[in-house]
Formats: structure tokens, C-alpha cells, sequence
């Protein structure tokens, strides 16, 4: 982990219009202002979810979430499901992504959990790949 | 759908060996008995997960599993995600998983959720297609 940055998990207070602007770099977050990203955590974290942001002293500089599914296989194992990951752009190239993705893949293992999944591009496989992912089966998608 | 086949939402007086032998088509259920799948449903409830089984009159053929996760993006937009789609190895080539996956979907729908996402293997893709489902992305995968 770069030695200048902190993981923290996310909690309501910490949440502020740097966070917003830091998943604007992911997708849209258009008609999302702090209040209803507190709404959202709390919806979150009703079900268990958690989101890992990384700090530079103050200031938010990428964001990752992890959701626990129990299933019925494997005797109730557990399985991680890693989710927007994203890197503010004005502090990308620095291994926060990385470190992002191991804090919450090192969450997922504290759980209990078998394994770790997510879905990502072809453009972004190498760096999952550095993170010690591997390419498994295909993500499927349908638009409601 | 099959006319001769029902879905419903699985709860806790539905789990048989039936419904462990039927999962056991799709992975490992050693070590899990019908109070161990009780808990384990519990548990799934307690964070929103909701599971459809099928039905042949009173025998369950099939299963599938809807989580719908929250997320900041999107202006909190809903994402289902659909996992541990399965026909009894006695009841396959009806139609069954089809009904399964399109019955995941509609409820994903009607829960507001904007996209429905799944990981299959290559080989399931064309029968996912037949779904409305469309490859989008790769499914990483790191074992704990």
C-alpha cells in the first residue's frame, strides 16, 4: 500500500462531495448529492454491504465495496463480491486501486469467505490480474 | 414457462432433500442438511436475498438466487444479481431454467433495478442469450 494512504471503511460522516466527485469517475452520479449518498450507505449497510475509501490525509481518493453472499453450496460458504472499484483521477497511478482491491479482498478472506469475484473489461484485466485475480467465466448483463 | 411447472420463493418449510439434491446438481452440498439449508436461508433473508425454487406438483426441479445490491452510482440505482441457477439433473431439457432465470429477472424488475448481471461458462452462454442476457464483461475470480 502507498505509504501516504489510509483505508478507512466509509461511514456516514465521511462522506462528502470529494467522495461524490470520486464515483463520478466510475459512472454517472448525476441527481446524487451527500444527503442521499448517506440514505444509500445506510440501505447498504442494512444488508451487510461495505465500502472501503482510501484517504490522502483528507481528502477521498478511491472508493471500493464489498457484499458477503451466503449461499447454500459449498456447506454456506461465503462469497465475496467485489463492486465499484474506482480511483479519483487526479490521484490515479499511484497503487491506490491495488491497494483498494486488497483491503477488500483481505476483508472477504477475515469473513470467512472461499472466494473473491467481480466483473470487469478486458482493458482492465491486467491490473486485476496484479491483484491476483484470474480471468474465471463470463459477466452476462440484461437492461431492465 | 412449462405449464406443469410452479415457482415460488423458497422458505423455510420448503427445504427437502429434494431441494439439497437438486443443488447438488450445480456444486458440492456435502455437509449441508435440510436444518443447515434453514439456517443458511435465514440468514439470506436477513440481508434481502431471496431464492425461486420450481416445482413439478409437489417435487422442486430447479432453483435460482436474486440479490439486488444498492449502489451509489446511478443516483442509487438497483443491480440484481443472479446466482446458482440449477434444474435437477431428472428434469432438465423442459424449459425449467429458462422459467427460473426469466422469473429472477422479472422480480429484479419489479424490485427497480435497472440491470440484471450474472457469471456463467462459455458453455452456458448461448442458453443465457436465449435469456435476453448479453455478454458484457469478465468475471475475475481470486480463491481465499
Amino acid at each position: 500500500m502507498p505509504h501516504d494512504i489510509a483505508i478507512r471503511e466509509l461511514t456516514e460522516n465521511l462522506i462528502d462531495e470529494r467522495f461524490l466527485e470520486t464515483l463520478g469517475h466510475l459512472s454517472s452520479v448525476e441527481g446524487l448529492d451527500v444527503a442521499g449518498a448517506r440514505n444509500i450507505l445506510r440501505a447498504q449497510k442494512a444488508i451487510g454491504l461495505r465500502t472501503f475509501v482510501a484517504f490522502d490525509g483528507e481528502t477521498i481518493v478511491g472508493s471500493a465495496t464489498l457484499i458477503v453472499e451466503p449461499k447454500f453450496i459449498h456447506a454456506g460458504g461465503l462469497v465475496a463480491h467485489i463492486e465499484d472499484v474506482v480511483v479519483h483521477g487526479d490521484a490515479q497511478g499511484r497503487g491506490i486501486g491495488k491497494a483498494l482491491v486488497e483491503h477488500a479482498t483481505s476483508e472477504a478472506k477475515k469473513a470467512g469467505c472461499y472466494k473473491a469475484i467481480l466483473a470487469c473489461t478486458e482493458a482492465n484485466k491486467p491490473f486485476y490480474e496484479k491483484c491476483g485475480y484470474r480471468a474465471h467465466e463470463i459477466e452476462m448483463r440484461r437492461d431492465l
